[in-house]
């Protein structure tokens, strides 16, 4: 977990700002949720080997007494790991006050107890945008769309976006000989393809499942022609018309999560060593909270790599500085009254003994230009702005 | 914890925007520190009641193991309950990047396991400005002016601030015949004037402390004068020239927190039943986890009951509807993206069998105009926008 200087924490705003901008002018709608859901909820099934990282949060007073004494669980909230188990949740509470086809946006900070490693953080930021209530290929298409869009208004060009569908993922992994049960474990290997090559896939696959099924793979890995659209995901590229040239279709393509059912996404950059965003349909999630299927899609863009990516390019917001004396303290605070009204940053300080310091420590912070009050100064017109080098 | 539907979502996050610009706007410099703490900080004594109400996060894999099995303190980290813990922790392992005098805003949820009752969340956003290494007046007249200003830009008028000064509270209470080591114990009492009056304020100081004590409580509280601010006070009121008029010195003012050394605020709202915000100088606490005492001093705007206070009157991003057959999804998305790069907000629609429930779905989230796509139309300057009544 970290701590961010001003000259990150600006950016980063800005960054958020923008990215939420682009949604809403597609016509996302934001929300917030807790950061806190039950534990049962979040260690429902849903988040995969994202469940094994949940922060817990122990009951309070009389209740974790009880706990303690009778040896129960003594955790009953979580920290959310992502914001789609949320969203479902939040979909299943408020649906009845919801457009009938709802396309959320949801930007907001999410944790996982991740051992400390370069590029991954205990917790981070995601921006999300799902659609849910809409089965056809309209609703990938819109957030393959946006979330390209997104990427543009934050000035992140070269960004591709790969994508598989479940479907054909199943049938390639039957014809290979594997069983319709062992398939996410098939899945959880070829996921590996990126790090350990083809070879490494198949020889895994032939421990699990035997030498036939490596002999298999290894043919299927080596012919793949990922040029070749399938038919099943034809009409997604498409409904995006000139994007289809940032769409690649990658039949190896996995994505971890035990839950998606349809189509999906890994948005990659050149510069990225790993993915800076994903996502996929889950048409059955939000029927585990609401007691009937309601189909659903999202991606979600990782908001600390995309960060990472833009770089220390940032600064503090800018300002302006106006020295005064400490006994025109009043005088100080009217006048920057008075600039602040015109739509200028003026930030008064005392004068030092030593005023380069000064100097210097606001034009560290993002001081453009600075003035000295005298006492003969009483408006704003006597001041004399001068540039800080 | 609480769901905010896109009514309330948009709204709240303009408020933001608004407050976050108008510090900005007098140098104010925006930081973000992590939601989760180390528990031993976040109960060492700083936050008075608040270190009750601590969500504490378990520990997790072999470190809990460990701790069951040694009966060892089970949690390690916990959710803050305010923005001044982590912010004097943030300032003492960053000082060296940071400006001599420090001036920081922070704008994040904090988490306190209240029982839940009207107006209580059990998660809500804190505005805390503070200015660290400043131990002068200067300090507390920015802070004040600042929050008068932050207030008027987002249309809360009519808000004023309590003032009072620890040292005044606290020869007021050695006056009463008190020692020293019970005046805590006596404020937490003076503190509930405003719910049991003079006579009940005298009674209980009387049960404490004797009837002489409770004989010169009640003079003191028939005789106060607030009307003239006392010498110690004085420096600040001429500071914020024409804004002292939204100052009014209050000698009773406690502020439940044991950090205060100085100055303390609390700012109120002829509408709102309890405070909007408060705050004080705290000059020991940097202190508690540097090694060496730093002054510092600030203000926190209640966020949640300023959103409450502002009420319901907010409304989702507003929007046109692009309306279109299945068949014209990929020109829906073409003209919808030639649109949004004008400048306007486009959510496109796909046409259901009845048009009016569709209309009436997107003009309760914010729709104001619709258009619909026909296979004639292939660019926008064709498109007929129609008001949604």
């Amino acid at each position: 977990m970290r701590d961010f200087l001003p000259a990150q924490s600006t950016p980063r705003q800005e960054l958020i700002a923008k990215i939420s901008a682009s949604y809403l002018s597609r016509g996302f709608q934001s929300i917030e949720t807790p950061l806190l859901e039950d534990l049962d909820r979040l260690l429902s099934g849903q988040g995969g080997d994202n469940e094994k990282l949940v922060f817990k949060v122990q009951k309070r007073g009389e209740e974790l007494e009880r706990a303690v004494a009778n040896g129960e669980e003594l955790a009953d909230l979580g920290l959310r790991f992502d914001l789609t188990v949320p969203l479902t949740r939040y979909y299943a509470s408020n649906h009845a006050k919801l457009p009938r086809v709802f396309k959320a946006m949801q930007i907001g900070p999410v944790f996982r107890a991740e051992r400390p490693q370069k590029g991954r953080y205990r917790q981070f930021m995601q921006c999300d945008i799902d659609i849910i209530g809409d089965d056809s290929v309209s609703a990938e298409a819109e957030l393959v769309i946006a979330s390209l869009a997104a990427l543009q208004s934050i000035g992140l060009s070269g960004a591709t976006i790969r994508i598989n569908h479940r479907d054909l993922l199943k049938s390639n992994i039957e014809a290979l000989g594997i069983a319709d049960s062992d398939a996410l474990a098939a899945m959880i290997v070829i996921d590996k393809l990126d790090k350990i090559g083809i070879e490494g896939v198949a020889s895994e696959l032939g421990e699990l499942f035997g030498d036939a099924v490596a002999d298999k793979a290894s043919n299927w890995l080596k012919e793949l022609d990922s040029k070749e659209v399938p038919e099943l995901l034809r009409p997604l590229v498409e409904a995006v018309g000139d994007s289809a040239e940032y769409l690649r279709f990658d039949p190896t393509l996995v994505r971890g999560m035990g839950y998606y059912t349809g189509t999906i996404f890994e948005i990659e950059h050149p510069d990225a060593s790993s993915s800076i965003g994903g996502g996929g349909r889950y048409d059955g999630m939000v029927g585990k909270w609401l007691g009937k299927d309601v189909p659903a899609v999202g991606i979600s863009l990782g908001f600390e790599r995309i960060a990472d990516l833009l770089g220390e390019s940032g600064s503090s917001s800018q300002f302006e500085v106006l020295v005064y004396e400490p006994e025109l303290l009043a005088t100080a605070i009217r006048l920057q009254s008075e600039l602040v009204a015109k739509g200028r940053a003026i930030r008064i300080e005392k004068k030092p003994k030593n005023l380069k310091v000064l100097l210097d420590d606001m034009s560290a912070a993002g001081a453009n230009q600075f003035a000295i009050l005298s006492e003969e100064i009483t408006n704003i017109e006597s001041l004399e702005f001068k540039p800080l080098s």
